[in-house]
């Protein structure tokens, strides 16, 4: 191998060993006490170093309490369902506000940096798994109980979880995506295209569906089945 | 606030300015030449600064050539095209061909560790753009093929861009939570749900399907429609 090359390649075998490097450790004590308005010496009297610091740092950043895209989802569901709107709007409503908070959260570039920690450091994966834990706790109840209004059950071999798991993985992609190439996520489609089945939904309301939330109805569409067909 | 909340609050609020921090500069020139073989001399005859190296190594790692999944994703569709298998058989072997490769491929944790970076670094989210675009470039046309042999057309306002935008976010997402939750990422479903549409479909294969190839089938099926409905 050319000698330039040989050394591209020595670089990346290095990066694909150990895909990140410096992610909490770039945050050091001095800039931490300054940006708090604290002294160096209120940070090591609580901790004996900057090490102890990062990991308090990291189940901070991952604290569930972060995640307020879901619970947004999951309010805007709840306050809809007694409104009557169509299961289309109800869905594109919910959808489009978890993709807005979820582009907008500066917590996701961070979280899937640390992901690219989780197979060299177990702390990181138990952590990242108590964080997406906990999102697919706050919502399948609410997934459950927009079911049950409106009639629909899991088609198997679905199960609610894993309606959780698939929407989650989908917003995640598309706000990278849509990051960089934002003119494939397109946030003005005039209709869901999977409407045509149900004549009318689409008159519901002129509001513009995103990419995300379009896609949305149809998994919905795929993984559940009405619970009583008559 | 109370001195250790202010302390790690103030730690996030770097984090969230400044997600990521040293992912390339971690390579160091001489762990490079030596695991080349190469004497550090070399190295900086090519190059006059290790910054000069990291910006040639990072357009070498989002070099579209890394994109195996993607070519194998695209050769499975093309080889099985003339078979005559079912639709929903020829989806469920690309996609989860697709699925495993992405899952193996050692690039994924470094690439969206550098996504963290796009929004504070010109060149990285042009190199991400290009990256994407030869995903959708390469892909496009193949889904078309496809989508001709099985008598489909694309259901407005559904493009072949968006079709794939939404596969590769599909697949990127779910690569992420299987990672750190296996559990709720299946890969030995018994059925694609939505195949009960299709009888006799199901029982091409007793093959199992995860979860990834089954919605895939489903936002084929929302995003697509008979060429000719006949």
């Amino acid at each position: 191998m050319e000698t330039r090359d040989a050394l591209l390649e020595a670089g990346a075998a290095l990066l694909r060993e150990q895909p990140v490097g410096a992610v909490l450790t770039q945050v050091k004590a001095q800039p931490v006490a300054q940006r708090a308005g604290r002294t160096i010496g209120a940070f090591y009297h609580h901790w004996s170093s900057q090490e102890a610091y990062h990991r308090d740092l990291l189940a901070y950043v991952l604290d569930p309490q972060r995640l307020l895209s879901t619970a947004a989802a999951a309010d805007t569901v709840l306050a809809d369902l007694p409104r009557g709107l169509p299961l289309e709007e109800v869905v594109r409503r919910a959808a489009r506000r978890n993709f807005e908070i979820v582009r907008a959260n500066p917590y996701v570039p961070l979280i899937l940096a640390l992901w690219g920690k989780q197979a060299q450091d177990e702390r990181v994966r138990e952590l990242l798994r108590a964080h997406y834990r906990s999102v697919t706790d706050r919502l399948v109840p609410v997934y459950r109980t927009l079911f049950d209004a409106y009639g629909l059950t899991m088609r198997p071999p679905y199960t609610v979880e894993m309606f959780a798991a698939t929407l989650t993985a989908l917003v995640e992609g598309l706000t990278v995506r849509a990051a960089v190439e934002p003119e494939v996520v397109p946030l003005d489609l005039p209709h869901a295209g999977d409407l045509s089945a149900a004549p009318g939904a689409g008159a519901a309301g002129a509001a513009p569906w995103d990419l995300f939330s379009a896609t949305v109805v149809g998994i919905l569409r795929a993984m559940t089945m009405p619970a009583d067909p008559a």
